[in-house]
């Protein structure tokens, strides 16, 4: 049986949460949870544990934490998991905290605090910019360990809500151009998606390159606001695929050679450390 | 009974269709339809209007025509609807071809035209910017009776994304603080709208002033792409409470004193007009 299980629960854009059964020489099991309409986060939680339960299991779920619970930084990205009430007795549940700034701009992390301490237990050292692409997208810096600060945007929530179809690995052309358009000329964002949809509606532009265009359009944008997180940094990224060969394109067309690191892996690697907070080896 | 049927037929952001039965001395009924998931348009369109049909009724329906039937800018707003085939044989259904341009930027419209028609229609001497806010925001140059050219912006469906709730009517401190910030600095756009969800989350911002802000963000940085558009222009502004107000007082914020004009009146004035070039008065 597990020794324990650690959860992975993205507060947003549809995202479905993921569990591994933890043993003695790491994961044994995986599961996802197809989410459900306006089920309660511990009907749900349950659902995506419940075979891997025995007497007493810690689950330790990373981005369901109340936001009043949140660390101020500059701090470590982790500590202590707060206990939680459990919506079975065969569950110990423990809610990771996120971390929330106040200066130079108010903002709240909800799952990127695990995916960088697993940065930070993979390489102590690191010193730079973690980019986590997603619905919401984070770039933290990170240095000696703590997280300095950093900045969320709402770019991956915005692309699937543009189209139907779901999003296109190319980082082509259309991607490219569209991505240095909207960096050079940020303001001009919501007229060139309008100008995608007309040409694709005029029959000039098909499905996918319009896609590529929309996702270029808005990782460019991003790009214009967030110039200070990777302008001569050393950038890591780390998220679902195809966001994170987009982010990695378009900033080597800006000339940042960002490093790509698989995102569950950093998530699993968090949530070891959270549980070696919980056990007090910290 | 009517002596015909018009129709406006929003293609975008669940605005719902509308219907006026028209008798010889105006509108006798108006209707309005509850679009149901995959209804193909010919049955939406029959359940729409078919308590007036009779034999043979004309139904004139503005933003439902086919792209490649568009007439390229510059050109009078309306020519004579399109023939199309109707899905009863009680109905002679007509379809309001939209506009297109091809430079400076590619774009289309689909109901924007007969809106258009209907100011053209009432004041036959404008010459400037009709702004029509909507799922779909509009800007149109108009002059001598013609459209020179148009832009359009997706503003307006990106808003509702954001948040479930119904659009604040508030266009107080939070909205105007927002859209100068986002009409100063368009750039920093995914990152405000982020912060905005920061703050609500953290508890600082209730859900009525962070509506205000996510539409004061949008509005500024369209109003930033939008510039040669109101800048020193004539503006009339007409679309759906609370849009309209919001684009209103984000223009009086500029020193633009833009005047309101009720959509409702502009959509049947332009379809009493493609009714006209139908039957051959033009």
């Amino acid at each position: 049986m597990a020794d324990w299980i650690a959860v992975d629960w993205p507060c947003a854009g549809g995202t479905a949460p993921r569990a591994w059964a933890i043993g003695p020489e790491g994961p044994l099991a995986e599961a996802t949870l197809d989410l459900q309409g306006n089920e309660a986060f511990g009907d749900a939680l349950l659902r995506l544990v419940e075979p891997w339960l025995d007497d007493a299991t810690d689950v330790i779920v990373a981005g369901a934490a109340d936001p009043s619970a949140a660390r101020p930084v500059p701090c470590p990205p982790l500590d202590r998991p707060v206990v939680a009430a459990a919506p079975d007795p065969r569950m110990r549940l423990h809610l990771v905290p996120g971390l929330r700034q106040n200066r130079p701009t108010p903002d709240l992390t909800q799952g990127a605090e695990v995916r960088i301490a697993g940065l930070i237990a993979a390489e102590p050292q690191f010193d730079g910019i973690l980019c986590l692409p997603g619905p919401h997208t984070t770039w933290a810096h990170l240095s000696a360990g703590e997280v300095v600060s950093f900045q969320t945007f709402l770019t991956g929530s915005l692309l699937p809500l543009l189209s139907d179809e779901a999003p296109s690995a190319t980082v082509g052309e259309d991607f490219l151009q569209a991505a240095e358009e909207a960096r050079s000329r940020p303001e001009r964002l919501a007229a060139r998606l309008a100008q995608v949809r007309a040409e694709q509606l005029l029959g000039s532009l098909d499905e996918d390159a319009a896609q590529s265009r929309r996702a270029g359009l808005l990782i460019g944008a991003e790009l214009a606001a967030a110039r200070p997180w990777w302008l001569g940094q050393q950038v890591v990224v780390a998220g679902p695929s195809p966001l994170a060969e987009q982010y990695l394109a378009a900033l080597a067309a800006q000339g940042v050679t960002a490093r790509p690191r698989a995102e569950s892996e950093l998530v699993l690697a968090g949530l070891v450390r959270a549980r070696t907070l919980l056990k007090g080896n910290a």
